[in-house]
């Protein structure tokens, strides 16, 4: 199909321009970082046993521990910067590096470090926290069981309180109860934060963390601590991971990590917050942070991956075009484009939703206890985190998997980074919170309207809360409200093959299919929980198990239009009218790849009619075509430090 | 949606029975090697160098030598045992083990072996088969050059002929014509084919094959041989991959591989075989076995990822019940079914169509020149190897892919052996030809039906030969005809919901969606090509590229009809009753899921009303729900060897 003839792309890309909108409201902290980045040597580690890997990542992680960023998430007090979106923004641009390092420093400083800023008090901050930073203290962050990962609230650890010497006794009940892939663990780690159910006077209060030392002085586990190696994995073999039983191991009172539930000498339980699932939800949500981080780091690890394979398909020929003309550049080919092309748009996409995520980050006074924000909204937050998570993951695995092939037998070569970047980044859609179990709570969260005090998914009591409760699919708008607002007051007026270019009917597209399969799916589980009224809890779980398509493919949508608002967003706060306007095809590509891709749907559903569903296809292509010429440039706008873009075949060596 | 009542699977399946369907003809060879197999003591290699692991796999391959498999493919008067057949069949069963044993072995007698078995005569024969077969020779397979992967045909080492001393003189003329990725060069080959073009009397005879020594007796390259190590790699480590050029290196003329084309001392040329492009295409051709090889490996090592995931989905629980009825297993979540029954119905599916492949393949007297089959026979075939070829190294790439996610944490564990196979499989897609390249080869054979003296695909001839003579879609059954026949002639005289469980309705969608976009293709080809008629070449690679989304979808959905015929046809010639109606639900849920995946196209063109579309994933849901209790049979009917099963969470270790 042809294009709009406005739609022309002549004027040369301001490759700086598409920079600054990239990095959004952090772009000194980023510049900061690439500028360290970019002195790096970075050493090769693909023949590297597991040991020999392991320590060079630790040595890098203390080099690190000498930089800013590694105190940018702590409290000022002791020595910290205390701007937590900042250490995010720095820990994402780390993963533009290597990810065993980043991973590293995710566990030393977001998740052990983290853990005790958030759920600590003053006693463990005064102790603690200079060590962390420093890596004088290397920590795990123990919560993962063998028997339950995803399940985290019905882990088994205890940590029952004795009375009599004011300490709690550590246990791992059974094997399913060990500690397992815990980073730190094998090899480096020297105390826990180990997340136990905690047993006060026979009674347990759930979940609650604990500081717990895990090897003495010289490195051997402590009495009643065992402590295995998980061995080689898919990728990341820089990082020790391990497992970590205990058995009958004592630590003081004082190190409950007290913030949100403490134990008295006398052995009397207190809580600034009633009920222990409340609890819970409050403690696992002051980690959120994590689930960012990883939707950051897996995005910079995709635009790495792009910027190898577009790098080269923009070099690389084969076959000859007839007429003698030469060979045709890979970049040339429809087929080619169609693979890297709208995976790059998604990454310029899921770039200005992760700017939107981290803006939402409250400052380390809020997460301290003071003054927290709205519940509601936290809650949104969190199951946005989620749901970002698990889209930005599985566009990680996806789009460095076409990367790799794009990049044939080359492709295949450790030299050429991609297959590492494959290998490490795999794990991801699993950590963290498993990306289907992710999308799940986001269903929860727009059915129930972020209430804190529905219970697990898949209850009778969740699916009548559901029936009663749910009143019609609300969209509420994450980003740019304003801006959309305006754009849907002003069109479409017209109903022409350009209308897919519309932003207005884009947006209204994407909210319209989530308020209808929102909607659906509520009438569906009402109807079903109406059915079910008597049978009882048995029957709780087939409901929700008969809708889980239904209920993964309302989240997936969800975030598909919470990631064009911040698309949207981003366009429209862009200074420079040539880039505004590249970002708008850009975003153009987005969003029809993504509707092609569920065109079903919308053929289904009567919103596309078989002549326009076609037009999409030929929209993808064109715009494809469109933006080819400046392939380079938007992958250059990602400006990834030149010593992590050391693949062979970018230096020519290989064409 | 219900099934229909008939539906139900309430005999207990009879796994043996399965696995008779799945052996096909080659029940006795497989249950050979398959017990060869379990008393194999298969090493941990997970964390050996490159040096380590290619020692540890070259000692292996010595083993391998000592058995039947080795020389199944080889000429009986030297040693072999003259069935191509089954040497494919055996080297699929070596796909359920290490894996760059298999690419070895592969290399060695597949494509080495093959090579100068099929492209030699008989004194290349008499000297060096027993030595191949008895790995007293180990030698590459160079034809891939850096420069030139997909396009072989335009590769650039030159091999000239020196009448002077009756020998060719080898060389690389720039960097790009260095050969690269040959496996056994960088550490084991003595000897190599090399691929080049011949140049006899200065005229060019287009690429043929010759025997050079790379390696003389101590290991040290040849004079004028450079050897380069390809360095580790995404996975297979244990190949030795790597790059070598030549610079007047001078052969003998009895070096070259002179089936196809010959010289005399004097230097006169000669072939059998009139035209140089239809002399490359002939000689390409007899490698088909690699091709059919990757795609029955690549299936080999799907269904071991299967066996895992599925065996772990059995076992493993995670969230509690409501109702306090304990925890639920992975297997009986609606979303873990889908990650993983479809994916096996698909592996079952293309098992089948390997079948008919390699049922294709001539014996060797054929394959050596005497009573060579019909040509456009052959095409067929080699078209269709080429087409599942891609079909089933994806399918591997995405399954096993899936697999790893479904197993969680514990699946990015090297010791439960999927990130393995993940790594080794990755490279499946691009070797052996590209998979994009591969499906274009498929829409041109579909639309030349198969004509040899057509070009390549994108030059104006080509395009004026589809306009002239593509007279209309012709559906060409590969497998179990006349069933077909009766199957379509029977039914299906109603039309409601059951339909989409009638195998006359399944085929016909298949058929009819072939032969809808094969033709839709033609004429847009003809109507470009008319348009483009006085502009010449500079428009044909225009024509083909931006119809090359069309093209590789009407490639997609051939092989697809092609692979369901098979599996119709291995139904019907199942003689167990109870295994016949289990693999009939199998063959459903292949069906059906297709369908889902390809719906859009199914609702664009009116082949489905919305109503229907969404009863397809209704059925697909219900077919996963009756499957579900025999998951486990489906995939021990695999019958793995069990030493290749070693995965620590099937042994219960971390459940």
């Amino acid at each position: 199909m042809d294009l709009p003839a406005s739609f022309r792309l002549d004027e040369p890309v301001d490759v700086d321009a598409l920079t600054t909108a990239l990095d959004g409201q952090w772009g000194e902290l980023r510049r900061g970082v690439r500028a360290q980045m970019a002195a790096t040597v970075v050493r090769d580690n693909s023949d590297l046993t597991t040991e020999q890997f392991r320590r060079q990542v630790f040595d890098d992680l203390h080099l690190l521990a000498k930089t800013g960023p590694a105190r940018l998430g702590f409290d000022p007090e002791y020595g910290g910067m205390g701007d937590p979106a900042a250490s995010v923004v720095a820990h994402e641009m780390l993963g533009f590096g290597d990810l065993s390092l980043m991973v590293k420093a995710g566990v030393q400083w977001g998740l052990f470090g983290g853990a005790v800023q958030l759920l600590g008090t003053r006693r463990h901050h005064e102790r603690y926290l200079r060590d962390i930073m420093d890596l004088q203290l290397t920590g795990c962050f123990a919560m993962t069981e063998t028997g339950h990962g995803s399940d985290v609230q019905h882990l088994r650890t205890t940590a029952a309180y004795d009375p009599a010497t004011a300490e709690f006794v550590i246990g791992t009940p059974d094997p399913t109860a060990r500690k397992d892939y815990i980073g730190n663990a094998a090899r480096d780690g020297r105390m826990a934060v180990v997340f136990a159910q905690l047993i006060v006077d026979g009674r347990t209060r759930g979940v609650h963390a604990l500081l717990v030392p895990i090897r003495d002085g010289d490195g051997s586990p402590m009495p009643g601590v065992s402590i295995e190696d998980c061995g080689r994995k898919g990728g990341l073999n820089g990082v020790d991971n391990g497992r970590l039983g205990f058995r009958d191991v004592r630590v003081p009172r004082e190190a409950l990590l007290n913030r949100f539930g403490d134990v008295g000498e006398d052995g009397s339980y207190s809580s600034p917050i009633e009920g222990d699932g409340r609890r819970f939800f409050t403690m696992i949500g002051t980690l959120i942070r994590g689930r960012i981080s990883v939707a950051g780091t897996a995005g910079s690890a995709t635009k790495r991956a792009l910027a190898i394979a577009v790098g080269y398909a923009n070099t690389r020929r084969q076959f000859e075009r007839p007429g003698g003309q030469g060979e045709v550049v890979l970049l040339n080919y429809q087929a080619h484009q169609r693979k890297l092309l709208p995976a790059l748009a998604t990454s310029y996409a899921l770039s200005f939703a992760q700017h939107e995520l981290v803006g939402g980050l409250g400052g380390l006074g809020e997460l301290s206890g003071e003054g927290r924000p709205d519940e509601r909204q936290q809650r949104e937050l969190e199951s946005r985190a989620a749901g970002i998570k698990a889209v930005a993951t599985w566009h990680a695995t996806a789009t460095i998997q076409a990367c790799r092939e794009a990049c044939g037998g080359a492709g295949y070569l450790a030299e050429n980074l991609l297959t590492t970047l494959k290998a490490d980044t795999d794990v991801f859609t699993t950590f963290e919170g498993d990306n289907t179990v992710l999308l799940q709570l986001v269903a929860k969260g727009l059915l129930t309207n972020y209430q804190s005090q529905v219970g697990d998914l898949g209850t009778l009591a969740t699916a009548r809360f559901i029936a009663e409760q749910f009143a019609g699919a609300f969209i509420e708008r994450t980003a740019a409200r304003s801006v959309i607002e305006r754009l849907l007051a002003a069109g479409p007026g017209r109903d022409d093959e350009t209308v897919l270019f519309d932003r207005a009917w884009q947006i209204r597209a994407f909210e319209d299919r989530e308020k209808h399969m929102l909607d659906g799916l509520a009438r569906r589980l009402r109807r079903a929980a109406g059915n079910a009224d008597d049978r009882g809890e048995s029957d709780a779980f087939a409901i929700f198990n008969d809708a889980q398509d239904h209920l993964l493919r309302t989240a997936r949508v969800h975030i598909d239009r919470v990631v064009l608002e911040a698309f949207v967003a981003a366009v429209e706060r862009c200074p420079s009218p040539a880039t505004r306007v590249l970002l708008s095809r850009v975003c153009d590509l987005y969003v029809l790849a993504s509707i092609e891709g569920d065109l079903a749907w919308f053929l289904a559903h009567g919103r596309l009619t078989a002549v326009r569903a076609k037009s999409v296809t030929g929209a993808v292509n064109a715009l494809c075509e469109l933006l080819r010429p400046h392939a380079q440039a938007l992958v250059d706008a990602f400006a990834i430090p030149r010593p992590y873009l050391g693949a062979a075949i970018l230096a020519g060596a290989s064409s």
